[in-house]
């Protein structure tokens, strides 16, 4: 399998370098985009790496630009990889909802037509991705964490659960956090994942939680002033958290809404709590 | 005068709020959208501001939404406020050169036809806009600094040495700092300000430095891989510097380009720099 890529653009960044790359993938039958920020310290050997998974409409770009993670990556000497959020591209099937295809592939591998031939945005996230760039970047293959805003926290919430030797530490901003009890996520799951319900308990974090949990501590902020509360759905997360004694930190943050001002606000403390746990 | 306004959003935001707002300009004969932060220290009392004025083809929204000022600003309790780089609307000229027009206001009131009837950035940003923001929001109107990003450099820096009791703090991310002299400024005051090249002097950076100078120090970052360097004559300011003994720190910074990535990058040291000179 070859795992060529070339580079878009590089542009110096808090001493390091942020860039952002393009690659023919095998798992989406697609080009893909990222952005990967690498930190000084990457010049010197390989460095932990902190993947960042976006929200729905969102590409590699959004929390590139907004999030402001790239000053506490270079603080802790982390590289942060922002994916795209699906495959892109004039043949790949798509639906006029934003919640729906292009921008929202939901870090699911889908076996249903029309998306199964390009949705396959788990094993993208899990498997391919990780093969490029632990394969041409100065990155820690054994210090892995994982984060992610809205579906994005979704994806990092059952990605860490679901490979938890893989992904070391784990945070989520907004996470729709019960997709099978949720607009969001019922209509995406009976979509990529057919009518059968079995088959969508793996991608539901409460779920999850509730039955195998996480072997470190989870930490989840959520604005109490969002205005999607009712499909992210945090009450049924932090019920299970609390039933099944999963150490974990939730704050439930006075004000803030569903947007990257409040990512940014808090992206900080995320790098900072990965960085404890990946050893920097 | 009517000085009322309407709010577009409002964003929690580092403990503070960030805030879109909308209102009719007398000065350019449009409705104008500016950016506001506000710190939490605004609720008990007047803070003091920093003028971000932006580059080239920004709105509002760039610097408010890429720069990451809004962190540090809450960290010293600084409201710091993103203007609007032109007039807009179907009724306002353009051109069809990214660099004339539409957010190229460049900061000078046009005195030429089509330019005239909306062209008054300078005014806009001196004086009406100070009007609304300090009559309406808890800003300390005696504790003022101002930068800005390219295009928005030279604002801030033209601005600051003409109105020094205004502006007691001054700051720029690569600065068009000699514009009479450049391909970004003879075009435009040519079409703003007309042939008679007099008119032009006390918009130039290195000019004004040269004949008056600023009473207190000035902060300058530019990146040495700036792809604008040519453009932007950062020797000619760094010379009149040197030769008018301006106390001041010009700082090029290995590798940086003229992107978001570098204002990002030292938009921290800024904040500060202007936080220590406005009492903060």
């Amino acid at each position: 399998m070859s795992l060529t890529f070339e580079t878009v653009s590089e542009n110096r960044s808090f001493g390091g370098t942020q860039g952002v790359y393009k690659h023919r993938s095998q798992a989406t039958g697609t080009d893909m985009t990222f952005g990967l920020f690498l930190p000084a310290e990457a010049e010197s050997g390989p460095v932990p790496v902190l993947w960042y998974l976006s929200g729905l409409t969102c590409t590699h770009e959004n929390a590139m630009t907004k999030a402001g993670a790239q000053e506490w990556c270079a603080e802790t000497g982390m590289a942060i990889i922002f994916p795209d959020t699906s495959p892109r591209g004039d043949d790949v099937a798509d639906n006029d909802a934003f919640d729906l295809g292009k921008g929202a592939g939901f870090y699911v591998d889908a076996t249903q037509d029309p998306w199964k031939p390009h949705f396959r945005m788990w094993h993208y996230i899990t498997h391919e991705l990780p093969e490029l760039v632990f394969g041409n970047f100065a990155l820690d293959r054994e210090a892995q964490g994982i984060t992610g805003h809205s579906m994005g926290g979704h994806g990092a919430l059952t990605m860490a659960m679901t490979m938890p030797e893989t992904y070391r530490s784990v945070s989520a901003f907004a996470p729709i956090a019960n997709p099978t009890q949720s607009d969001w996520g019922r209509k995406q799951f009976a979509a990529y994942l057919g009518a059968d319900e079995s088959t969508w308990a793996a991608h539901d974090s409460t779920l999850l939680l509730t039955e195998r949990g996480y072997p470190g501590e989870i930490l989840i902020d959520q604005g109490s002033g969002d205005q999607f509360l009712d499909l992210l759905k945090p009450e049924a997360l932090a019920q299970a958290i609390a039933a099944r004694r999963q150490p974990a930190t939730f704050r439930m943050q006075p004000g803030y809404d569903h947007s990257y001002f409040f990512v940014q606000t808090f992206i900080g403390e995320h790098v900072l709590w990965h960085a404890e746990r990946l050893g920097r």
